[in-house]
């Protein structure tokens, strides 16, 4: 998008898993891209994800709790897609303080210090379809009641509001898209802490069977990185998104058990296994969700192109030749 | 009530106007009653509300944001009233990190306290009517969309949710009631930080004009402080209120000036005047509203009994012999 030709853009969390593709497809488009990350160790950002176009960006590491850091980055910067979170529900119940100041705290304080010093900037916000909570109807539109089922989901609320705030009382643009399960090279597979799909690929290339909790018919949706990568630039380019927010989401619905099933292929000597669902898990699972990304597509164009078969094989295929640089085998 | 009869009862914010007035009713019925408050001297909190229970409860200043006293304060109560909060729209929006940490961060460590050290204590939150925004339609029910057109409507939904979800996932017994406007004897009246109406009520007693901003014809519901205490005695009483959240509210439902045309006459020489809206105030203001609060009334037999015009003359005959103990004149 040509908007983007030469911008100044920053991203928060830009050596996580979204951060860095969105980096990569930028410089692409000849931006000027500024990335900060925390590179706090259970969370998303990883040098490897850059490696590729590291001597085209510039990376700052530094906390987005740090508010003077966060004033001086944002000066001058005529985009700021603000990505930086903690992503892990589990966490956000064992640690909620952690999570406040990460996901609420320091979101006011990035936006304080646009106010400040940057009101001309414009801000594209990563929320979380998480905080629907357990869906009243599916597919979940965006006026569907909001009901967050974990400390994380309040404080991403409150993170978002906070944009949109700003935006109408401020007169910051901004607005957020509430992503759904996003999947693909860069993704965080040490763990479960971004997607449960991490550790999926990380137990199959190491030929562990992929544990799905419950019966796995709990339907969901997921993007691949490149289609919310799109979503992120095409929110950031128009002025129709200011001071709203939009789901994200894929025509294509499946249950874990499919996904699995379409997972599992892709390494040889793949297996799967149903185990009880942990009790921590449990309290947090919200069953069926997949969303309405009617409103977006309408307002901006955006489509997903990206097939589930197509993507977790360019997933897997990845993190079979990457893996080194993403977990070690002792761990 | 019963219950409370011999009850170890925490209330936060104790010093403040809902608390003092909570804490006078829950003496009379022979409670053990701590007061926790921060006596922040732009806040709510005044000695003199509690000047003839002094002697009757224990006072300890603190403020909620210190984990460490709540933490202490916490242990071995049946009953906490968490009432504490910056409650000014305005302040908010120029110094949003300080409330964030009050109505949110606070909030938070309340209630892992209590997970910690009093997991069977039973907490009402007073949350506020606030964040429903603009109505989409009148009377507000507890299923309007929430759309909190300031920071501290983004952080009072977070405090809430986070007694909510306490009560969810962790088991303690916790609800909210959305308080609309609530006036009577020992509401803020030095500025308009609390409700306008103390600022109105000062005004009169000095010989001033009432001020109404715009044209005054924005509806609203009050509630006289003891039916609010009763609210708040009520939801505390019954375990149908755990994990739920409910409107407070009045069958009388006035326009601001009809308002000011039954207080004005309360005071020989009172008058009135139709001023500009102040632009601050303007970009945060939400038109009309009146509360349905007919869950509350259904699950636990509560209906407010105060009229306007009665609690009105009870409010500022309390504060023609009082004033000197809530302003000083020169001020």
């Amino acid at each position: 998008m040509s908007v983007y030709k030469h911008a100044r853009v920053l991203i928060t969390g830009g050596l996580g898993f979204i951060g860095s593709n969105l980096a990569r497809r930028l410089v692409s488009e000849c931006a000027v891209v500024t990335l900060v990350d925390s590179l706090i160790p259970s969370y998303g950002g990883n040098l490897r994800n850059i490696a590729d176009i590291k001597d085209r960006v510039r990376v700052n590491v530094s906390d987005v709790r740090d508010p003077f850091a966060i004033e001086y980055l944002v000066r001058d910067q005529d985009f700021l897609f603000n990505l930086a979170g903690q992503t892990s529900h589990v966490d956000s119940m064992s640690n909620p303080q952690v999570d406040l100041d990460i996901n609420a705290s320091a979101q006011l304080s990035i936006l304080e210090a646009c106010r400040r010093v940057n009101p001309g900037v414009k801000l594209v916000f990563a929320s979380t379809r998480q905080l629907y909570g357990k869906p009243d109807y599916l597919p979940v539109d965006e006026a569907h009641p909001i009901r967050p089922v974990d400390v994380n989901g309040i404080n991403k609320l409150a993170g978002e509001w906070y944009h949109l705030l700003y935006n109408n009382v401020h007169g910051i643009q901004a607005c957020a898209l509430r992503l759904t399960n996003t999947y693909g090279p860069g993704m965080r597979v040490k763990d479960a802490r971004q997607t449960f799909l991490g550790i999926w690929v990380r137990r199959l290339i190491e030929g562990k069977p992929v544990q799905i909790f419950g019966d796995g018919m709990q339907l969901r949706d997921f993007n691949y990185v490149d289609d919310c990568v799109d979503a992120l630039l095409m929110a950031g380019a128009s002025d129709a998104t200011n001071g709203k927010v939009y789901n994200l989401g894929s025509a294509e619905v499946v249950n874990l058990r499919q996904l699995a099933g379409m997972l599992v292929p892709l390494v040889p000597g793949g297996s799967l296994e149903l185990v009880p669902f942990p009790p921590d898990r449990k309290a947090i699972d919200i069953g069926d969700y997949y969303g309405d990304f009617g409103l977006f597509s309408r307002e901006t164009g955006w489509v997903p192109k990206v097939d589930l078969a197509e993507g977790l094989k360019r997933t897997v295929d990845y993190y079979r030749s990457e893996h080194a640089h993403y977990w070690d085998a002792g761990t």
